[in-house]
């Protein structure tokens, strides 16, 4: 659907109130700007070829094992809405890559490490307390909560810029929303999903913060967009 | 240095405001809560070998060609202060690659694009007018400034889930500050670094977003932090 109101030239909207106005629109709601924007219902295809060829599965909820929808692998991937995440392995283990909307075309548009280079995606679900207006979260210097601690709101590209003074982080809460927290800075390298929902926030170690997890080396953290 | 007033636990103090008094301290002026936080001068050490091993050079301004000072190649870096950018060839040609303050013991750190892998940083220079809090761009859906526009000043890690409906960019102009433009959402593939500093902040085609640049396609954006 397209929206004429939404595109000024040399506008000097703020790019969220387009998109608030925006997601209502798709709603087919009547157009209330400001209003608050909520997330759309999500929706994903994956396809069992690069480029978004070969066989495909839509999905609007999770599944555990894409091998059992009939597809072998998934290597391509259009993200239509919501914040999904993608996993190496069935039932939502291994690596982990964050998925927004856009288009996918392959392995490396996704996934952060070339140090562990495995062309796996056979589990995916959406985070539903995604909130890029409202994610909080608190990291520590030391495992269990303990040593300095910073709060955080917004997204981090380097830590250490901020002023976190080591490349590591001992663990992390997270009071609101859902964020990534990356190996390396520019949001390169492992990637670990932390949501409000999972482990209540809490991660008090970091072989909490995945399977796949191997080093509390984390140097950017960003907030994750519906 | 260390500084202890800087971490409370638990603490709800904004990142933004832990840095900005960090950084006072770490030029030697008085700490004044809130004062401005100018760039401290950019540093940076590079290593001959992964892991930042083998011969190494520290850089405080650009260097045209790494070969010239006795190095083969740049493996491993480490960005002390300020924002830089790097490049696959020397004198500033070739892939780009976006480099803040952190750790990069390896190639794919800082590497975005997998499908175009080649180990090589062979120039690099700081970004003097980074400006995480007030940089701000517009970007058109065609090339000459020309379509649908809108005016961004944060960080976009899915254009598209923001309200851009296409997976492109026609032209950019760049009013203050810098961003790092990404092929792919989640900022994934070819990086393209936009400054109001070059070209006048004016890109008005993709093949003059850098000597790499094969394709329109950009699917998040973000500003570039000292």
């Amino acid at each position: 659907m397209f929206c004429s109101i939404l595109w000024i030239p040399y506008s000097t909207l703020c790019f969220y109130y387009v998109s608030s106005i925006w997601s209502i629109f798709n709603r087919g709601d009547s157009a209330v700007p400001g209003a608050e924007c909520l997330p759309l219902w999500p929706q994903v295809t994956v396809f069992e070829q690069e480029h978004f060829q070969g066989r495909c599965q839509e999905f609007t909820s999770e599944c555990c094992n894409i091998q059992d929808c009939g597809l072998d692998n998934i290597r391509s991937i259009r993200v239509e809405s919501g914040a999904w995440v993608g996993y190496e392995h069935h039932d939502f283990q291994g690596q982990q890559f964050i998925l927004e909307r856009g288009e996918y075309p392959h392995w490396d548009a996704y996934s952060g490490s070339l140090a562990y280079h495995v062309e796996r995606l056979m589990s995916l679900r959406p985070i539903y307390c995604a909130s890029h207006q409202s994610s909080r979260m608190t990291i520590y210097e030391m495992e269990n909560f303990l040593g300095r601690s910073v709060e955080m709101c917004d997204d981090y590209p380097s830590l250490q810029a901020m002023g976190w003074m080591k490349p590591e982080v001992g663990s992390m809460h997270v009071q609101c929303g859902a964020f990534v927290c990356y190996q390396f800075p520019g949001y390169r390298g492992q990637q670990y999903i932390m949501e409000c929902e999972r482990h209540s926030g809490d991660f008090q170690h970091w072989k909490n913060w995945g399977s796949h997890c191997q080093t509390p080396q984390i140097q950017s953290i960003r907030r994750i967009h519906h």
